[in-house]
């Protein structure tokens, strides 16, 4: 048998009492570790991290609490190694697409602490300026933002064990709200080794970070009126959480990123020789390889002038044509496995349900796999699919410009759709019609060809989440993530007593 | 027959096609008019709004359409005496309770209308400064706020007809986002009034306002992902509506006002013969008679030290027992009717409830009505009831300070908590423990007694909502209340691009 990892539940390690569930190494087939949840006892765990947690935390200094994050950001960067090593094993990716989960978390939380860092020694924040009540300046109202006096439960997504526990504890901690985490059961291992880490270096207050691995059964029930969760995941599960009566009934505050069919839009004064056709193509074949697709943010709509539909076809299936898909052990592997049989199979089902409707342009099923056996290893080829008619008859009402923004406006809110063009004020339109739809507007131009950040890569500074379909929320965008961890509330007061506030 | 008020739904003024509701005087039990909605085209409805109406607001500027909520505040003026009129009937408020629903909701509109004016000639805003993605400062991220592309619909409760349509309609319009108001049925008469002389102005772009009375049954249906619904009423409607699918699926936004038990509390530093004393006691009795305390913001529970009770409960019986209860045609009357008669028994109920735990201080019950059937008329007057162990054993576990923070909190989050004291220091601490479970906190001290806008008034600069049982809404604030009709976006551009959003 192998290990059974413990659980980090009311300041004590504390392993399931069921015989727990095997996470597995999805290129190999291997058994790895296993967690469980069963008998722990939820009402103490939460009871101790919103009482003890929270009131330690509280206590602290948006400056102090910055200071944690930092040094949590040392002791990770210290067990970097065993980081990579856990993802290779229990996710199955190439080293650079564990970094994008390994280091963008650990940068995300190094953001956090330099954001924090500039809300100095104060325990609460002042909203805005006070404002005048009447024509007498003596009686005026100040909003103010303190920390929730609740817990924050994180329900989070296979594709992200250390990136969607930071990118979501640094902005919670630093606000003074204790987190626990429930990662997703099949890649638990590198979440609960991280939060290990950081409890056995006893860097943040007791209570302040927990994690339940396994079943999520009975979590929400223990949400409380001021408690609050985030979850990232399917729109099915959302549903779920958004009915749940500690939602409906209690107004328990909820942050969802949801599904999300994120486009690419070359815009349509672009030649197929432009350089930011060029653009357009590289990007595509990045986001479709890069952790296999698994990835919130990646194109899932590449849309292009009709002209250039065949010349578009053609250059990101030749680039495709050149990636190396199997054991990310490899070093000539570039995209290496989904992260369960589960995963392939949905990959798989997802293929052939849009294939009815499609052309094939690029199959990855037929991508013979490097050092990996395909009857065990849970990996499969990037695939180009195409379609000519995107919208029917419909189409031909729209204006050229705008024709794509309603194509891509039926995804119901993305999380990110990115432009590829050359002239600033088309650009800047184009960016502005997609703004209400989407989370993140990406504009590629060959000025920034070198320097842009990616479409795919969620960058701290600018805010993750979207509309709609992905769930309706709002994450990082700065110092703009705390506000979800705050409650705001306008005190109407002498300017006596306002003045004391400022201080 | 009395009239059957006609809806304005899909740009044109239609009467259902059922029998309707009778609207009655709650005083006199009079029939005033009918209202329905059976078989309405709501599809039709919401699709006219959400896109003949949207479009057109989204091509106004922030300042045209502060125009328009000026326009439309001269316009609501000019008709005061019709609306004081039906509140006198259909709600049975005198004359200063009218006020607060009328002249407030216009008051509230004429503050939008000046702080749009100050939004200038933009058709989005911008949401911060830029900020690097990296050392080279030419590839930045640009939050901006761009209008939600939907319709607002609106289900609003029964005590404010007027306030409670303006102040989710103001900053609606401003924010380019047409209106769909569906008021409560008891009370619906003002609201379409309202509506009807601001349609037949011709004030605003054809579906940019649309009134639906009677059953709500299938307006959530309607709704799609970049619609959001604004609701005040009861926590039971409030969880069907968060539970719906177009919430919990389509992740619809929502805005919602429930149940608040909200609180004053004197400071213990406060002796009987302090002013502080006096406001409590002034503020107190206002609250429980104003609009015969039909109002979500209302005191629903006062603290006052243990020393202090029976002086108090005296205090402010002395006050309640000189307040005329009847007929708000009587100019000697100063506490009118509740709204129905399912409101009367439902008081009836609550307090035969509370009584069971409480002593009677001052008995409503009791007081004859001027100019008044008591069998007919919905009127009963102000009731104290008084408890002196309010938590049992655990009391003598807080420090004498934030016990009353912790009697308070156990309302599970509230609109409002208002404070009397009279050291600075001490009122603002009070005041930031009470911040993270109210969205508002009003503070009396004496330099500020003739100055302060009462406990339970909404005003417009500052936040209306409240977590937890209050539903964890927000609303007004200023330009905070436009938030909730915009949606943010992240553009990460070159400098080049995101120069073009700025002019």
């Amino acid at each position: 048998m192998t290990e059974l990892l413990p659980n980090y539940a009311a300041g004590r390690w504390q392993t399931g009492s069921g015989p727990g569930t095997s996470l597995l190494d999805p290129v190999l087939g291997t058994e790895l570790v296993r967690v469980d949840s069963t008998g722990l006892n939820l009402p103490e765990a939460f009871e101790l991290a919103r009482e003890q947690g929270g009131q330690a935390l509280r206590k602290l200094t948006y400056r102090e609490r910055a200071a944690m994050l930092s040094a949590v950001v040392k002791l990770l960067q210290s067990h970097r190694d065993a980081y990579y090593e856990i993802a290779t094993a229990n996710s199955g990716t190439v080293k650079n697409d564990s970094a994008v989960d390994i280091d963008g978390g650990i940068f995300t939380l190094g953001t956090y602490a330099k954001l924090g860092e500039s809300l100095g020694d104060r325990c609460y924040l002042l909203d805005g300026e006070a404002a005048r009540l009447g024509k007498d300046p003596l009686f005026q109202s100040q909003h103010v933002l303190v920390p929730t006096r609740g817990v924050a439960l994180f329900i989070n997504a296979f594709n992200f064990p250390s990136w969607g526990l930071w990118e979501k504890a640094a902005p919670a901690l630093l606000s003074g709200v204790p987190v626990i985490i429930k990662p997703a059961t099949s890649t638990a291992w590198l979440t609960q080794r991280m939060v290990r880490d950081v409890v056995d270096a006893g860097i943040l207050p007791a209570g302040a970070l927990s994690v339940i691995c396994g079943s999520s059964v009975g979590l929400m029930d223990q949400l409380q009126a001021f408690d609050v969760v985030s979850f990232t995941g399917s729109a099915e599960t959302a549903a779920v959480i958004r009915s749940h009566p500690a939602v409906a009934q209690r107004s328990v505050r909820v942050n969802m990123e949801a599904d999300s069919v994120n486009s690419a839009w070359l815009l349509p004064d672009m030649s197929t020789d432009s350089q930011a056709f060029e653009l357009l193509v590289k990007e595509v074949v990045r986001e479709m390889t890069v952790k296999s697709g698994q990835k919130c943010t990646a194109i899932r709509r590449v849309l292009v002038p009709q002209a250039h539909y065949q010349a578009a076809a053609q250059a990101i299936s030749a680039r495709l044509a050149k990636v190396a898909v199997g054991n990310p052990r490899n070093e000539s592997v570039r995209m290496g496995s989904l992260v369960s049989r589960a995963q392939l199979v949905a990959v798989k089902d997802g293929l052939a349900y849009l294939k009815a409707q499609a052309t094939v342009l690029h199959d990855g099923a037929s991508v013979p796999l490097v050092d990996a056996d395909s009857a065990i290893a849970c990996c499969v080829g990037p695939t180009l699919l195409g379609v000519q008619d995107a919208d029917g008859a419909d189409r031909i009402h729209d204006t050229e410009v705008f024709g794509p923004v309603r194509l891509i406006r039926r995804g119901q809110g993305s999380l990110v759709a990115s432009i590829y063009g050359e002239d600033p004020a088309n650009l800047a339109t184009a960016a502005l019609e997609l703004a209400d739809s989407h989370g993140r507007v990406h504009v590629i131009s060959p000025d920034v060809a070198a320097l842009h950040t990616g479409h795919g890569n969620v960058m701290p500074q600018s805010l993750h989440g979207g509309p709609g379909r992905a769930g309706g929320g709002e994450e990082l965008g700065g110092l703009r993530a705390i506000n979800f961890y705050h409650r705001r509330s306008a005190v109407q007061a002498s300017t006596s007593v306002l003045s004391q506030l400022a201080s």
